[in-house]
């Protein structure tokens, strides 16, 4: 088997910044400063107008570094690309990233500079990924060539999800998304790969299938380069990990917004859906669903089997819960007979100890515990979502968080979480997110997440697979 | 017309408050304060033990207020509570709350008591709402039985939306969501009205109806006591002003959840669906559906026709807010012909101008603003949904939203706006809600929205009746 590229994309130990620009704010400037400041490995600055940025020197051309370079971000415009990318294949550079846009999305000229690239790349054994995107991004190594500055996007962490998105937008969006949220510590690797010149979707989906760092793929991608081939990768990947997707452009009205931005072509949409389904690969239809997925993925246990527990506060929020159940096709759990019993001795009477728990108005933190302790172990419960309206009087929040810590080193059943309202609701979703549990802001999304999870773990023991682990202990 | 009840409830000039209590933080205590210091009648704090709360004399009966009191609350535990409604009888109030539990929902015992609250009720021709519940909220006259102090529930300000929700917890959280929001200022008034021994959803229905306050209704449901009036009350209400509503309890799995619950039957799902859109209630189905309407009948305008203009900087938002517009079978607005012209000459070439205008990764606030002021007075465009990625490095979004300020007094047009990211979109949102423009973070719910106001729309056409204005110009 030949080595993937990717791996020498993301393992590069040294790199040439062609377009480095002494202009705080400039994309080229960013992306210089981003390697200066983190990146562990030789980085190497190239402008014709020479200088120092940073107090590191920029070399006019890239013949004047005197040691080999292994890989170049080209940021120049797109008429001075095919010469910079000449360059480098005269200085043997063989992996080359290009964030210039200006290529085969505005049409004629773009095509033939996009041309002139692919021959050079060709002609000198190089890999080129892009052009028109936002390129790679590796917090572990320090590897980030986005040229937002951290205001602008707030990088996540180091963690186990890897994405790679056709659209340099909606990548960028997402990770300013995780680098907000709770603990920050999401992404192993990201691949803004936009007009897939050289390095496409299934390549990008072959490397993080066998990359020991990855856990999770999330991809956002409008059209296939290589349809056939992502397939047949997703099914060997998603035996090992799961690959959560969007495929956007479903419809004539999609495909009319596409022409305009990557140029795919729409396939059909119910075939994406058969192929995906057949592949492991889990689809996501809107931003709302691959976040959920994201989470529940990236910090939950895979389920034994499709039975859910509720444990709520709230009435409604219980009845809408037992509906989304309902509605997936996913069943209600019987409590096993002895803890149901002991539960109904211990509880006031007041309280439902059925399915929804329905702790009720007068619930306290001490109930919210009681309940989970008693029903984490039921092996007649392959799953609990835990739905926390925190208006009632008597719960005290910070109490019931307090009394949940634990639970985040220990617990081995699927598990989501839910609150909502203001502001203790904000408060409960930031300590979960620290326990790096799923959270979501409402009952439904709770229950669809178990879903996705319960219908991987299907797919998984359908194929005689056994259940990853995905959740990681959170770190203190 | 005989006069709703629901009238006499809300704008009661004096109110006793049974089981008013001294104990900080007990639902008691809470009520008794909260009409102290903001109700705009005349308030009797009533408990066998006397004393005084906040400055203010308890009697220790009902007996010893020398004047005529309109209405009561109860909150005395259930085996008290027929004695309350009797000494109410006595003293000739005819409007009375009961917030406490413990009646049909547990059972037997509490059965007996429910039906002894009837007979005193009905011998004595005094209207009851609950028990069970938690009763009433006027912001606009300080009427606020919420046992919950303001931490851990914020009340919503003074708007146009009037909520009945079946369920306390549900409606106490939406509440508190609504107190959250940017400009907080939503609620006309708030029912929940629990077991409904008397006072019913169909009577709410038609009073908000009948209610100049009340430009939007919002219903959570489990169940009907009077399904048949209610789909008649709403047929006539829904050609005056929007009726958002869930129905829960839809499925097997829900009307298990629910019979610990409210104990409301469940009817056949397809039938409610069927019913509703006959009778032009917008039906959600989960909580982000209803807020997502909430949101866009409180802020927005009806749209006069089917087509909608995307404008974003993202390619794959444009992408997905399309998929959403092709999906809800709305249609993809076509620009005016000189219109498109003018912004074809004056907008860099990059740009496409067609639908989506993507704006790409360079775009300004100023060519936001330029895309929103070309567009917004064609009439070839019936709604335009605004999503803005904040990454892109040239966009200042603190012009681009003090660029907006202007269009928050002076649109006509119908907009929902997006913003995806971290900081930066919380931001905006922050700003947009100001403006009180309706906001959602994704492109598939700002599409959702626009399709929801466009079928009432189409609803009103379809009946001959013109289009009610919804969005109000916020207060500075």
């Amino acid at each position: 088997m030949t080595k993937n590229p990717l791996h020498d994309f993301f393992q590069t130990k040294s790199i040439a910044i062609f377009g480095a620009s002494a202009s705080k704010g400039k994309p080229g400037y960013v992306i210089a400063e981003n390697f200066i400041k983190n990146f562990k490995g030789k980085t190497f600055l190239i402008n014709p107008k020479g200088g120092e940025i940073l107090g590191q020197p920029v070399y006019q051309s890239i013949q004047e570094v005197a040691e080999p370079v292994d890989s170049a971000v080209i940021i120049v415009p797109a008429k001075y690309t095919p010469s910079a990318v000449a360059d480098c294949a005269k200085k043997g550079i063989k992996f080359v990233t290009i964030i210039s846009g200006g290529f085969k999305e505005i049409g004629e000229e773009g095509i033939r500079l996009q041309k002139e690239i692919d021959e050079i790349a060709k002609a000198n054994n190089m890999r080129i990924i892009g052009p028109n995107c936002i390129g790679l991004f590796y917090p572990k190594r320090g590897l980030d060539m986005i040229f937002l500055p951290d205001e602008k996007l707030k990088r996540p962490g180091v963690g186990g999800v890897s994405i790679l998105s056709q659209s340099g937008a909606f990548g960028s969006a997402f990770l300013d998304i995780m680098g907000s949220l709770g603990n920050g510590n999401y992404l192993s690797k990201f691949v803004s790969y936009g007009n897939a010149s050289d390095i496409n979707e299934a390549d990008i989906l072959e490397y993080f299938g066998e990359d020991p760092e990855t856990k999770i793929i999330l991809a956002y991608l409008e059209g296939f380069k290589e349809g056939r081939r992502f397939i047949e990768i997703a099914r060997k990947v998603s035996l090992k990990k799961p690959i959560i997707a969007i495929k956007a452009n479903r419809n004539e009205a999609g495909a009319h917004a596409v022409a305009s931005h990557t140029a795919s072509l729409a396939a059909n949409d119910a075939v994406t859906d058969a192929l995906f389904r057949e592949a492991g690969i889990i689809r996501a239809y809107t931003w709302d669903e691959l976040f959920d997925c994201m989470n529940a993925f990236n910090s939950s246990f895979l389920p034994e089997g499709r039975c859910v527990l509720i444990i709520t506060d709230g009435g409604g929020a219980g009845v809408m819960a037992s509906d989304a159940v309902g509605e997936l096709g996913l069943e209600l759990a019987e409590l096993s007979p002895h803890i149901h019993e002991k539960m109904r001795a211990d509880l006031p009477p007041i309280i439902s100890v059925a399915n929804p728990i329905d702790l009720t108005g007068s619930a306290t933190a001490k109930e919210y515990l009681y309940a989970l302790e008693q029903t984490i172990d039921d092996p007649n419960v392959d799953s609990i979502t835990y739905i926390i309206i925190p208006t009632p009087p008597a719960i005290n929040v910070y109490d019931l968080m307090e009394g949940l810590k634990p639970y985040a080193k220990t617990i081995k059943k699927t598990i989501t979480f839910c609150a909502i309202g203001g502001k203790e609701a904000a408060y409960i979703r930031e300590e979960l997110e620290k326990m790096n549990f799923p959270f979501y802001p409402t009952p439904a999304r709770s229950v669809y997440a178990i879903d996705k999870l319960t219908e991987y773990a299907d797919y998984l023991r359908a194929h005689g697979m056994a259940l990853p682990k995905l959740r990681e202990v959170p770190k203190e």
